[in-house]
């Protein structure tokens, strides 16, 4: 072990053999610590730490021709990005590991498809050095440019653009997800448990994967016990009370709705509200998501199934970051990865 | 005039030929058209549409060594950014404005200090043209850091962060502001005539400029009539109901209250509820800020001074594309610009 020269500005090779790890390691942990073991990341910190090294992210830049910054692209409307809990818990996820990373998140809106042609024109100036996406809708062209432009990424949510071409196949797209069909199945089961017997579902716009995800387990639940009965919302309050309008129209006997997200929920809360049904007497009400403030403060709170949405936001920074640092072997990508849902008991069902 | 030779990718002198003007005067329509006469913008537009000529980005960004994407900087944390709406309107302007001039909008989030270094080296790295920052506080460092290296940049809010040193003076410093103070002192005034005689401030952090003039409001309002009464919250709701506690605790007879942001004076109607005073009979409440569905869907709805929060947002971008085009005559840098609130009656005061 060195100790530190006083008045020379500590190395990287200095940090190295301080920690007795090879220079390799010594860089790993200095830009992120991906695919090394957590006593080795612990020494070099050490070492870091007790020599005062500072890294020199312009000399780094220059090196890895990496520009410490990576790009958050949410393909919806910018209305529906501050008006849903959902988004903003992701970006608080994807920035605490950026921020881990010391890696800038640049966020990118996308108000329309004209907007893409703009965005893949800056995705493709070497602004940043990877992307995450999350919320696309089935036929979104984002796929297309990232892989026409080379643009590593990441996925929140299951792809669900290719049918049948195999171009997503096990290789190359990497995704985070939550459980939604089996969370929906856990909703909607509950509900029969409870001797719910005319359940209605409110499905998010079925372009998305989430709320085509969450219809499936709903029909899985109910391929025993009979007859579906859904209408398709938007992921937002209005939707959601068109959608329950709509279904009590349909059948004024619902004794219980799954809604696809907690939004919707609130829309069809006012709406059953007002036809006279009280929650949870004559209606049982469950969402999804539990993204703060939305279930909570529902008057009735709402039974909700929860999804980690800050972790899947954190796991979607740490496979770009992983991938971008090509892994502890040089491998690229793991598979894609599926975390687990919970349902939360509330007053409404 | 040229007809348009088939076959053959019309080019801006072509257009420029076309429109009869000058090939300089084309290049500006194409690049925004700032500082173009309306008839001209007009003309070129029309010979743009006939001769179908299409802008080459990348041969543009080559000449005008220009990214083509503009910083949006809200030195305010995530949580706050998705939790007021006055930030998803000013940011919505902004992108209007931008996504006319064909420019991307990049959005930088600053958690805390820390993150400053890192949003300097992006800045510096040659990402984007300029930059849009709003929501600063009193000692923020990113004035400083703009300067330093050479960013062309457009304030929200009127600058606070010189104090004597003559460093803003006229020069260099562009923002846009609302009339903070004349709103504030029309609020008051309005509750004055009302025959309210103990009105209390619940003003925002008076670090940042807002809060500060929203303070001298109440105070020009108030001057002839007798002592003020403010407490400091923070924009928040949560911070609204504690200032709402500690004036209520100080002053058991207070008859009005103006808060410096709509998302206040919902926190301090929930205190006045609990405390047993009606509102507006026992109390009357103004607030500021009308950006939806805050003030509206308050229960009751929120006499507030309005701001036009989307028309800040484009006006500074408008200003920034102004400042990146050098102007009509090559000038750069027009006056600040404050904009004009107006008081909407509702049924809390």
């Amino acid at each position: 072990m060195t100790e530190p020269r006083p008045g020379s500005r500590p190395t990287l090779e200095a940090v190295a053999e301080h920690a007795g790890v090879s220079r390799a390691t010594a860089s790993r942990v200095v830009n992120g610590g991906d695919g090394v073991r957590a006593h080795l990341v612990d020494r070099v910190r050490t070492a870091i730490r007790e020599l005062g090294y500072v890294p020199n992210h312009a000399a780094r830049t220059l090196v890895t021709r990496r520009t410490g910054a990576v790009a958050v692209i949410i393909a919806e409307p910018e209305i529906r990005i501050f008006s849903d809990p959902f988004f903003s818990r992701q970006v608080r996820g994807i920035a605490k590991e950026l921020t881990a990373h010391d890696t800038q998140l640049v966020l990118l809106l996308v108000e329309d498809r004209g907007d893409y042609d703009r965005i893949e024109r800056y995705l493709a100036g070497g602004h940043v050095d990877g992307a995450l996406a999350f919320s696309l809708h089935t036929d979104d062209p984002l796929p297309a440019i990232t892989r026409r432009i080379g643009m590593p990424t990441v996925y929140g949510g299951r792809p669900g653009w290719t049918t049948g071409t195999g171009e997503h196949g096990g290789e190359g797209v990497v995704y985070v997800d939550a459980d939604n069909r089996g969370g929906a199945r856990e909703a909607v089961r509950y509900l029969l448990a409870q001797g719910r017997r005319r359940i209605a579902h409110i499905a998010g716009p079925l372009d998305q994967t989430s709320a085509a995800d969450r219809l499936s387990g709903y029909r899985d639940a109910l391929a025993a016990t009979g007859p579906e009965l859904f209408a398709e919302g938007d992921f937002t309050p209005a939707g959601g009370a068109r959608a329950m309008t709509e279904l009590l129209h349909r059948d004024a006997g619902i004794d219980a709705v799954f809604a696809g997200n907690d939004l919707m929920a609130t829309g069809a809360l006012r709406v059953l509200r007002e036809a006279g049904r009280t929650v949870p007497g004559d209606v049982a009400l469950v969402g999804f998501d539990d993204a703060e403030p939305v279930a909570e403060s529902a008057d009735p709170p709402l039974t909700t199934v929860r999804q980690d949405i800050e972790g899947m936001g954190r796991l979607m920074a740490r496979l770009l970051m992983h991938r971008l640092n090509g892994g502890p072997d040089g491998r690229i990508a793991p598979d894609p990865v599926i975390t687990a849902t919970a349902l939360v008991r509330r007053a409404s069902a």
